[in-house]
């Protein structure tokens, strides 16, 4: 079953010719938009598993690659998500790439080389990737410090595809179909988080996704007023600043 | 036994709307507000075993999943407690999350997914999470500096509920409950507490908390003189500023 | 043989309500005042043996718990201080625990719980702590930087008791009953003790303690010039400042 | 097959001189400029195999020199990627060498000093590095902080040869070469680069390379608009800034 | 054969007297002025070896206690140093332990106890010392910066001696005794020594040592110049500043 | 052979008396001026074979006593090269020693002692210095920042030997005799780097040095012309800097 995805812009065109071309691709973007959500659609689109890797500050190249493990007296090997996917030709996701730690580079590079061949030197083994096979990594410019950017030596690696939140009524169509909510209910929700994202002085670090957005519809389907259910679906979830979570309690008491 | 836990607001309506719907929970509240009293008490309430963490910065993935021992000679897996609660199908509770390293994050993503699947590539496993499994998370934003602040990508994956000390009435009612002080006694430790949270220029890192009520109540009943009980009871365990420490006991003695 | 103690305040009263009470407690004072051998009476006087970690920067949970051990080509599991504590019913005294790495709160929390429950995931056992179990932990709040600070959700989990230096009487007691010093030099030593912590202006990290004194004492026994024992016991051991050393000097020629 | 590549200046000859004269080398350039591209030419110019490591903050020395690895209970050493450029004399190219850790000086130092020689104290086995091995390292001098540099004492052991970007005309040339683009695009593509490269008042932290112009033909290839190609193939990948996004897809524009 | 060693003050009296009552010593002073030559002396006085570690940022409590090593596949036991001293009833000399990391404050609390016990948890073994160990401990006191400084708790367990350079005399005397040099050459070496101690504007992180006379001293004796024997003996470990340098040379010149 | 040495000033005295009294001695010198040359033909001169280690921030004690490997199911203990040259007689030469980390410096005290004994406490053996033993440290005053700078009480262990740059009838002399250059070019060549040398405006971290003089003249050797071989050979080497690589390309024009 290919999964929901409603297409925003040319993004289906640019992962296509980069899978095509065997580019490698890194998308872009906030919290919650969509991101995996789209890798998911597009890998099911072109009938490939998905081997998914939510990278952090403590991933390294043996989280990627693999391992040894000592088993009742034997050693054993065992691939790591990367070489699991070069193996069986998926759609590799490495998501928030740049919260990993760089020996994670080296992966990268070997990967992302013209030649796409990864050398594991733990068992002296060199695969090339078959064509099936595709490098997409993700990571959100919102947390992107100085301390945490991404090498322009990797960076420049990749074909770039920027997300966002998707236009009003596109995000009214995805809250419907994805959690059944009343057209009108789904209508205020939207308005009301164009509103909170229309607010920057809000100084929230991040600002009111897609997915909150229907988590609260699956508190409001559940039979909870919609004031509260996006008080404890989004609003909470948002910031702990008692002024600003009033402010937002006050915005949404103007919609519902 | 079902323990005691009294209702403030509609945290057990919450609680069971993101049961029902398998939406994780976040909690958040200042310290010994009853946070972990009422996550037990909503376990026992949906007859669940609840599997509980108390995390802190040296807390990896590996705590959460398990690890390899080696036994006279054989390998054997010992799962974790994130282990232990899917398999279960337990109400698991990390206690303190934002305490937690960063590789933890991958153990969240995979069980706040919608898939609420948990690959342990360790022993090559996958899980799925039963019906009854749920996660569910507090943290104090007392604390929340930069540095530890959780990433909004990872606070937006949880409905979030927001506890803090109880309104008098309901305080003194608890403190009855739990301890058999008297009323009249309970009645004033819980006008005191209420004094102390309503003098920020104090400067306390936290104020007076529930536990702290009930530690002295416990002294009290001991044959402590109240004064005396909340000095050692609550006053010491707050700051070690002298002169503090002196304005709350001068506080204390108004009320005994 | 019950370790000499000589009580100042109702310490005693707080010890015993709390070991009856099953409360954890926390001893906060200065080094060298007397809270190990505190706890070393009570222990004494509730005929319980005494487990003492001092804790520091690099002690982990492991540390407290145990570790497993190859010997032999077999794994042997070792007891650490805090299970061997609980399995025995015995006092156990985490001295300087604010010292102790983070992971050790799991630790805390987990046997200053209203359960008083232990789980050991090494060895897949649950301990339940004896009633004659108590956890008393210590710290010297003189050396509380923000950094090091112990998190209020530890505090509050502890009923405390602020220990100081004994007034000058009993100190005098203390001083004659441990070492034999003659009473005269006693009351000398004491005198130039309480002058000295009277002096914040001389910018000393941690005055000087009754320990210190004792040293001192046991110099003068053994033949040596009060002043002389006193630069070398004391003064010394307190600053490296050349200035502040003269002058401690000169206030101890004052006394004898 | 040999590497296409395109000589700029006298970059050949100084690879010819010190390959011949047993000089270690080392390249200097900005990120997708042909650094890789020019060893694996010169590389097959002499006829030695390649052997490359992507160097990174968490490369030490035991990752140049090899391991043992215990496998069904024996040990076997592997060689690491330098041991097996020493044996096979093969030309080893340590790519962004500043960003490796210290450690790593140890093995730069063997093998550019004039003795060549290589001590694996593991496995007490001493290499003399035949006529055919080279050493060839690169870095990029725009990621020079204070922290990252190279110490002189290491800097001074290599030749050192500065590429950049080439100029528009041959750089058309390599465009056409490498990805069969019409020439007027090409042109038109290296027009467009050249422009932004003039202006540092963009704060770019590198500017566009010959490889984003290189994917983004592919991405034209392929049938996408070029406006759109070079905002994904390159755009994209060079900034986050709303702005400097907007004010690059205007230049585009003027292009194409 | 009892090594040499020129008393100045008291320090004999001291160390005898702590020997004699089992008080752990802590001698502080600049390097190179006889700490280690005293301790070695009166190691001899009494008729007891010495066990001296050389402590350093590194130096954990494992490498004072010991640690289990795998040998032919039996795991065996290595007594650390401290574990020697206390089992053979030695002089234990820990050099410089405030550069120690902290987990060695373990070590120094136990076997600085009253109790004088050390338990060794790995090995389950619990010793006694007997009555001829003594604890010595060493740090100096120009190096102690906020980082570095023992904290009180630890300060306050040792009777202190403050030792220095010795008056001139003294010096002549322990010059012409260790290396036969002439005692006019001893004389004005001493009268340089003095006067360079004697000028902080110098801004020397420590002044010239007993030791760096001694090494001088051995060069003239081996026949060179004495001025360019105390260049390299002496200034030019002294600091790397030309200037400064110079400034010495001249004053050396000066002498002869 | 005795590798090619030319003295400049009284090093090679200071050597042999170092190497006649057994006293250990530290050279300090800019890079590339002949350290380890120097050291060579001093270890030649004494027959003796030379151990050389190039410290780096990662070095540790372990890297210089030696380890336990597993081979085979069994252990083997393989020396380190300070005990491979304490046990051989041998020049142990370590270069960098600034650079090692903290408990490198136990093994400096111990082999640096008049005692000149080291004991290995993993294979619990003692190792007396033979008389032919010498130890042999550099480091480069250029580098010593507050962080990194030795320890006083390490400095003062050591005999000081200050090298520099050879004064240009010296330095023409060298090139001329290790590369075969024609001494017109020679003499310019050092005429040159005398210029750069006396230009501290140019605000490199370190100078052009004699090695890197003598890489050019081998690519001069090599037919290339002065100008390009200094540029690559030397120039290039000493800074990424355009305007002072242009300023260093035309004071090159100058001579050649």
């Amino acid at each position: 079953m290919i999964p929901y995805y409603r297409e925003v812009g040319d993004e289906v065109e640019v992962f296509d010719l980069c899978y095509k071309n065997r580019l490698p691709l890194m998308i872009k973007g906030p919290t919650g938009c969509g991101k995996s959500q789209f890798v998911a659609a597009m890998a099911a689109r072109h009938g490939r598993p998905i081997i998914k890797v939510a990278c952090n500050e403590d991933t390294t190249a043996s989280d990627l690659l693999g391992r040894f493990f000592i088993k009742n007296m034997e050693t054993a090997w065992q691939d790591g998500p990367v070489v699991r996917a070069v193996r069986e030709g998926a759609i590799l996701y490495l998501d928030e790439v740049a919260e990993a730690r760089e020996d994670v580079i080296v992966v990268l590079h070997s990967i992302t080389d013209h030649r796409r061949e990864l050398y594991i030197d733990r068992i002296n083994e060199s695969l090339s990737a078959p064509e099936s096979f595709m490098c997409v990594t993700s990571f959100n410019p919102g947390y992107q410090s100085g301390f945490k950017e991404m090498k322009p030596s990797t960076r420049q690696r990749f074909v770039t595809l920027a997300l966002g939140y998707p236009p009003p009524e596109i995000e009214i169509e995805i809250l419907i179909k994805m959690t059944g909510v009343a057209p009108a209910v789904a209508k205020a929700m939207v308005a009301l988080a164009d509103g909170i994202r229309k607010q920057p002085q809000l100084g929230l670090r991040e600002t009111i996704s897609t997915r909150l957005l229907i988590y609260s519809a699956g508190l409001i389907n559940g039979g909870m007023h919609p004031r509260k259910a996006l008080l404890h679906g989004a609003i909470e979830s948002l910031t702990d600043d008692a002024k600003i979570i009033q402010a937002l309690k006050d915005t949404a008491a103007l919609h519902f």
